[in-house]
């Protein structure tokens, strides 16, 4: 099995159509990596790109992109919404075929120690690949944006993972890890009260105690007339679908309110579908190897 | 896409280590097709082969595998328990990339006409390939097994659809004919009531006016403890695996009985999978693209 290894780097550029289309084709063009997607969101001023490939040419593709964003992007200038500290903002690495987390984590770190030393951005590591407890989560690092890091930087607590403490003077500064893939799901309750949203996401969300690897935020849909819990799950694997999706049945029950639909947005492993259909059917003892498909590609 | 047939061929031959070997070396060995699974039964004295190629190369196979169990198979001395007409008793052909139901009737067809034609096997045609309405269904054809078959031949109503009315010496007649994968679907009631079982098999299978598709009966788990509702989906995208469940839930719910589990023998199609997830999950608007494996395989 060849090792695989996905990288969803996000940029701090949603809107010059010429400079992303330069950044994407460090990654289009590289031997060794297969670019899936990338989308501009013009109100957020950034763009995210997902490739795949093995570990080696997933490095040096991110590496050459984000030299590129560095040349590109200046952060001085920079405006948008989303909290970003770089012209190359983030860089997860996610284990996906025949590679271990582990391998993640150094792929990420040797990663961060050449984008620091060679193209002298400075670099915390998030996630998995953390060094300081507290910057697993992406939220401690970026707090702020680039305004407030560039103030804060030489105070200790904000000192970078990899290089000097003092914000390359066009990219900023950049964050790279290695995370699980995480999947985007939203559920619509069949309400306009945004406040029942916002409490469910509350109670349910790892923050406030609720499931592990769970982000959620109440959001209304005007047009729709309806209400969402908007949510992130960074470890699938520990938190499943069918017990987010069962949860929140749960908790809108209280205020008779019934989940409408749901939504998943981008990629979505497949062991994550697999993983709630054999629930929810009360397969036992459901092995993989049942599936056709992967039987012939045996 | 390559063009990809499944052939699932039944052979009335369960015990002797050599012949079945023998009858699968006609497959193992050929070019273009891959075996993926068989397996004997001594009981039934009967054993089943899996295996997947393009087109072209699954119809050799299928005739000189027909061909060798009509040199080692003597229907003549045969002895089983199952419903069999002939030393190659029944030969599913199925569509599974690439290729259309009608493509592949028709392979079914010509694959009917060459064994007749050169064998001097009698061969009906079942399922989608039936010409008579009658013989869509197997257990119409194979009625009274080998040992009616021979009497009554020569009637009209049991003419084969190519060939002589006229068993083969040794290998008696075969079944050819085109389906949609089925899945064998089981479902454990928490209860040592075979009535029960037996009473929810009749009322959700299709013979007596339940879903589509769907045979079903009532089966004793003496050493479980349980009863089960045995079933085979023979169009999953007519019927699907939820449709099956819910409604068992339902019908077994009026006796005060649970569903204490499921089980899938043998192979399912991932998309029976996924459809059960996006049913339970409630996921609006899902792309088979979003899957996470498939985008890569692109």
């Amino acid at each position: 099995m060849p090792k695989l290894v996905e990288c969803v780097p996000n940029f701090s550029e949603g809107k010059r159509r010429e400079v992303i289309e330069t950044i994407v084709d460090q990654i289009r063009n590289r031997k060794g990596v297969r670019l899936l997607d990338y989308s501009a969101d013009e109100n957020h001023n950034r763009m995210v790109i997902t490739f795949v490939g093995e570990p080696r040419a997933v490095r040096e593709a991110a590496f050459y992109a984000t030299k590129k964003a560095a040349e590109l992007i200046n952060m001085e200038e920079h405006k948008g919404a989303h909290p970003r500290i770089g012209s190359t903002d983030v860089i997860p690495l996610i284990p996906l075929e025949g590679v271990t987390m582990k391998e993640c984590v150094q792929l990420a770190r040797d990663l961060g120690k050449e984008i620091a030393e060679k193209l002298k951005i400075p670099v915390y590591l998030y996630e998995e690949a953390a060094i300081r407890e507290e910057r697993k989560n992406l939220e401690n690092i970026r707090r702020g944006g680039y305004e407030a890091l560039k103030k804060e930087i030489t105070k200790p607590e904000r000192c970078p993972d990899f290089g000097q403490p003092l914000l390359h003077p066009t990219a900023g500064a950049t964050v790279v890890g290695a995370r699980m893939p995480l999947i985007a799901f939203n559920i619509n309750l069949g309400t306009t009260d945004i406040k029942i949203a916002k409490r469910i996401a509350k109670d349910i969300r790892a923050s406030s105690g609720g499931l592990m690897h769970l982000k959620a935020i109440g959001v209304e849909l005007k047009k729709e007339g309806l209400v969402q819990v908007s949510m992130n799950i960074t470890d699938y694997k520990t938190t499943p679908l069918y017990r987010v999706m069962e949860l929140i049945k749960a908790e809108a029950k209280r205020y008779g309110v019934s989940v409408r639909e749901s939504e998943i947005i981008g990629l979505v492993p497949l062991d994550a579908l697999i993983d709630a259909s054999t629930f929810y059917l009360q397969i036992r003892d459901f092995s993989p190897d049942q599936i056709l498909e992967r039987r012939i590609q045996k």
